[in-house]
């Protein structure tokens, strides 16, 4: 077993009148959150609530970018010159270390959100523009990247510091990559599945295809999603679980990491 | 004659395809600019060019909140929670700041935009939330406020360095407010008139209204505005007509301020 | 007692990943609907899936336009030139009724939406920009307006057809205006108290002000908020307390109206 | 020579405070114009204008939908859901149908905008998306796609009236697509050069591809891009080049079509 591992979640996804999301239970069951940064979901005033809770709850803060499309929750594949996603990024970035400072916490790891994410995992380019913005602004930011892709690729090449992240709540196709939200059965909701598949990555270092495949994976830090009605439940079971196995559940700026 | 004074002028307020404003003729005459901060106008593409303009000229780089209102270019007055605004405006200054640091700048001052300038002058809320933003993000930037209004006010109970700003391009009306720009004529294009209005305000500390009613008025920084056509010349004018006159045109952060 | 009413209700405010509101059920308790369009909430594939609704529970389809403004969910004031005004709420208009083709249903009613009904309601400019909007569309669009507020003095100058509304769950004060939902207890979620309110106006011509005082009303359309989570069970009651007291609840089109 | 042809632009693309276009000279030069509507480009007031000159010099009116995506100007690819993308173009041609009451107009054709054309032309998905939209809202509109895609096909499919476009001042590949806009010399910017491939197109039926390939086509409208700035020129050009070789340009509603 890994003596130590990072649970995160992505969060503060309610904008406007708009709720989403359990995030004063989360935050407590959790160790780092990627928060929203207003581009596909998360208003300041959502951001400000959102760290100060995090700052009683111990958890760390990370900025949670995506593509600027609030419709489409982000999850929309949106082509764009590089550099355009560069700055956008690290805009994005920018605007929650300010509102970080209102709790006197700082930004310490980033995560791609939803369709960025994926096509940054498939994409060099788009993964180093990435890796460029958090060099930009601050190259302490730890980079959450899928293990194997080229989000890994892009930390390394930059020298940044990395934490590869495994899913609590999704199952993976044969080749390492989350299977596709619109497979049913592709999104864990039962506590119980989720727990067996992150003791497995985090004890055995392997993930169980949605075929049965075994693959050989490392990671630092385990995600649940934070918009599923399920989260909290799944959540709150995968820490017990880890912690039951003794495994130290930390916050990502206390995890030794790779890159 | 005050002995020096700095020139700023709001600028970086083209987005995406839309261009706006000759933001390299002006960088190079004004000593501080106002950076749109992508609420009213400018994208985060818009803001790296501009910055990296502003380090070669040696102009100082500050923010320019807005509301969010691409479509009224920040010019409709909104009215909304004062924390949500200070939010807001914390969020753009945090997007300028990370932007900024691709040229090795910090933000050095704040000026709101338009219909935020305009309310912040009559409503302390307002003018507090802008404050309180700036106090909870970095308290050296310098708030620049109209002189008398609730903006200086608020800068001085929340003990924020303050720079009270004089306009080249405007006329004022009886009380010392800018004339609406609704009415003809308050708009100075005229060069010769920008001058003639500017070494009255820095050599005399006077403004002749548009009545023709002269009013006191002491202040550490003129503005131009960027986005009339008639930016360049009038700009180039004022700094000439400044330096002609024996008065060194600086940096923001370079001037002895108030507050 | 008036021998029949029609009930209204806002509606299809759901936007992107954000769900808002029990569209479903409160479709088949009011006889019309007030459809976000885009502007404030609702976007087309929400608009879509409502108008499926309102075909099938015979509901008949107004537009419930609004500032450009979804994050403050149209709730913030935003003070534009009419013109401006006019053009943006036949914009919403006509995207409204190109997605009731898809159900066959027609546009038959007009209700401003949160802010912009508010001030509608005070400053005839706004009042006529909006029924010029109507006009210009569709100039048998009924135009739901505040009694004896400025948009009913627009509806009858621009000879509209015109719907004068109560409102079942929020209170009033003493000059006939709804009371701030800032106020606590303004917002009616007790359904016993909603019935007594609405059987008190389309009963007796009266309104109760939240100060007692007796105001006279006369009313074609009473709406019941779609967004508070008791709207159905306060739809509901009202619904059966007005057909209880013969009342017949009738579609907005097939009233007899007053303008 | 073909007796007749239609000259389109794309129009009416500026936007709140900014400005991009010459749409005042080139409505007089057009026969039919493809107006934004909002999503990438075009707001209710510059729509509105629009259609008042468009009626004045007697120019028939199209959509111009495009993704939702301003800071792109609808130019980045975004994937979405068909039902999605289906309604958001209903949403626009209705938007686009009231303002032109103003005028006394009717929407007669539609043309996607940017990226969505592109993605529409490769992908039978979207480009029945878009058709069944128009079935939807008015079945008389006429399909504009490029020959030979699917376009054509998702027209011809859903019995829309079809007008195919051949573009007048840009390169083609040797496949008949348009050559990249980033491949520099690919805008054709030069009047003679536009008319040479225009009347190749009309007169001949054929292209030849900017590497020398003859392609057949036929066509029934020919496009000019209104936001170059020679596009006034380019259009001017073209149909006088057009009318001098015996050729009618007529507005599309005016046109003998196939589909």
């Amino acid at each position: 077993m890994a003596k130590s591992i990072n649970l995160n979640a992505d969060i503060a996804e309610s904008w406007g009148a708009y709720s989403i999301g359990n995030d004063a239970a989360l935050v407590k069951i959790i160790r780092s959150a990627s928060v929203a940064c207003g581009f596909h979901a998360g208003d300041p005033t959502v951001m400000h609530r959102f760290v100060t809770l995090a700052k009683e709850a111990g958890c760390s803060v990370g900025a949670h970018p995506a593509f600027n499309d609030l419709w489409g929750f982000g999850r929309r594949r949106i082509t764009m010159r590089p550099s355009d996603l560069e700055y956008m990024v690290a805009y994005q970035i920018g605007a929650l270390q300010a509102i970080s400072a209102y709790a006197g916490l700082k930004v310490t790891h980033l995560k791609p959100h939803g369709a960025l994410n994926n096509m940054a995992a498939e994409d060099l380019e788009y993964a180093l523009a990435i890796g460029r913005a958090i060099k930009a602004v601050d190259r302490n930011i730890v980079y959450v990247a899928l293990p194997g892709t080229q989000m890994e690729t892009a930390a390394r090449k930059l020298e940044l510091p990395l934490a590869r992240e495994g899913f609590a709540d999704r199952q993976y196709d044969d080749s390492g990559n989350l299977a596709s939200r619109s497979i049913p059965g592709t999104v864990l909701k039962d506590p119980a599945k989720a727990v067996e598949q992150v003791l497995r990555m985090v004890g055995d270092g392997e993930i169980v295809s949605r075929n049965g495949k075994t693959l050989k994976v490392q990671i630092e830090t385990i995600c649940v999603h934070g918009d599923e009605p399920t989260a909290v439940d799944v959540a709150s079971a995968v820490r017990k679980g880890l912690e039951g196995a003794g495994v130290q559940v930390l916050p990502l700026d206390q995890m030794k990491l790779a890159g």
